[in-house]
């Protein structure tokens, strides 16, 4: 079910051969080799290309938000989806600037489901549960909704798919995720999302606390999302598989779509190799996502707004590193005298 | 002759208050808002646009590349001219992918001048004197290059503009203009360049320390260019006049460009208010430089290439940053409840 191919090392010596025989001397185009590497692994060629990209965006509300765990009242989840839609949103205008189309799917917002041209529903409820009182959703919530965005992410896998998030209170339920799979303190994970003051810090801080407390210190990425994951962030999970599983490059956005991905890693191990990390969020919590799966993201923006937007703004990034592999002319193809010997 | 228009500080309030509006969080876009209020701020409106870009990239030769200084010979910097008319380098692969227009500018490579299309020639020698043992240019070859630059600068400065640079032994130029410019040691600054060895580092260290013993311990700027500037980096500072002087968005690549853009900011100011610094190389100088001036790199991704590579990469995201203040909806326009009260 979550089986993802490993990808290949078969051409490792071989793309990093045509990489250094580029005009250019050896690593000068740093972390760009390193992703060219890594496409070209993917798509199993020397000649990769990355053309085409496709952004979904998962929304989906919490039952922890009753808790005032956010700056921000629920009703923003089921707004900025209409804001979406319109393209209003900052997801949008990158979206616009850089060629990426933008597809938006209601997980489980709050209020009744929205009906609109460029919105898919696969809505699970009408928002989870409160995890810091009971499981946030059933194990048939929880697979349904892996199952979901596993089909929407290898429905969208283009060249390179996306994924993004959208969900008042989703750092709260991506910070117990990452604090049971990884068993760092809520101390160090816990932020201020999207603009705690202090005493918003410390009481989000005492309701997470809280929530923890429901279940023992460690847990597996399948219990980890039921008991406290939101719709969106599940989904997010899925997609994550499912984009790979069709052979896409994955564009991982910021703290919340990193924490789905340290948990479907977990489920299947392989997917590790197809995702890239687009961006270091200013949320504390990202840091130590980052840390667990030893990866490095793309950009350090001190971004932390979600709906994808660190993975639209690294986009082009990535388009550069493919194209760099496929169409630089090399030190014998141009003519250029290689080091002095 | 190099005065730049202040950058209007008026608009101050509204800029932020524009980008406070926004459907997003406060902050949450981190340097993407900080770019937006600073085109906001050069183009002195609430709309911003950049749409368009050209680099320019100004190739020349070093005497002071007889001393062993560079991994690579000295003829490279013609063939790469060649390669950059061809179509073949980094530079020329990034442009295209991200819509902007190459330009390449002949300073002074050492062999003779070549003629093709899409090649200006603005020769000032055939490659610098030896700044080891003597000055690497006349006052008045400085001044001319100065001016070439201005004129460049100012006749392609679409809404921004970028430039980069090409040149065997340049890493030894500009960190010698550092050196002398800010006062930090030889030891802090000499990097490895295109890719010298640990006993190459060491040869560069000495022939550097020579070189800088010929002068004082401090220059001004001036002084500093004509001693051991590069034709192409002289060109750069005058370029990052010219292009502030029509108002443009002015982007930096790497150390070099950003070795001139230091010289440039001591003989006029108000220039730095237009530079946007595109990427911290992994040259241990550029840190330097960076700290000099006080500001933060858009992109951090271990390149060391110059060309303008860095400048091509970060382009899209000044885009987005332009496009995020004109073209966002705010909490009012898209009906989105703000922060809990």
């Amino acid at each position: 079910m979550f089986d993802v191919r490993p990808v290949s090392h078969a051409r490792d010596a071989a793309i990093q051969h045509a990489i250094d025989a580029k005009t250019k001397p050896r690593n000068a185009l740093g972390v760009i080799e390193t992703l060219a590497a890594q496409i070209a692994r993917i798509q199993d060629t020397l000649t990769p290309r990355l053309d085409r990209c496709r952004l979904i965006i998962f929304a989906g509300d919490h039952g922890i938000a009753a808790e005032g765990v956010s700056a921000y009242p629920q009703e923003v989840t089921r707004q900025m989806l209409s804001n979406f839609i319109a393209g209003g949103a900052a997801a949008n205008v990158f979206a616009r600037m850089n060629g990426v189309d933008l597809h938006i799917v209601d997980a489980g917002v709050a209020s009744a489901a929205v009906h609109a041209h460029g919105l898919t529903s696969r809505r699970i409820d009408a928002g989870t549960r409160n995890s810091a009182v009971e499981a946030a959703m059933t194990s048939e919530q929880c697979e349904t909704a892996l199952d979901s965005g596993r089909e929407i992410g290898k429905n969208n896998a283009v060249e390179a798919a996306a994924f993004g998030e959208m969900g008042i209170a989703n750092t709260s339920s991506a910070s117990l995720i990452v604090h049971k799979l990884t068993g760092v303190e809520l101390d160090v994970l816990v932020g201020c999302g999207t603009g705690l003051d202090a005493a918003g810090l410390e009481h989000k801080h005492a309701v997470l606390s809280r929530a923890a407390a429901r279940t023992p210190a460690r847990l597996d990425a399948s219990r980890a999302l039921r008991e406290y994951g939101g719709f969106e962030l599940v989904m997010l999970a899925g997609a994550f598989i499912g984009a790979a599983q069709a052979g896409a490059v994955v564009l991982v956005d910021g703290f919340i779509a990193s924490a789905a991905a340290l948990a479907a890693v977990e489920l299947t191990p392989p997917l590790r190799d197809y995702l890239v990390f687009a961006h270091r969020s200013a949320e504390p919590g990202h840091r130590v996502v980052l840390e667990a799966l030893a990866v490095r993201p793309v950009l350090d923006l001190d971004m932390r707004l979600g709906e994808g937007t660190g993975a639209l703004l690294a986009w082009p990034i990535l388009k550069c590193a493919a194209a760099m592999l496929s169409d630089m002319a090399t030190f014998e193809t141009a003519g250029v005298s290689g080091v002095k010997t």
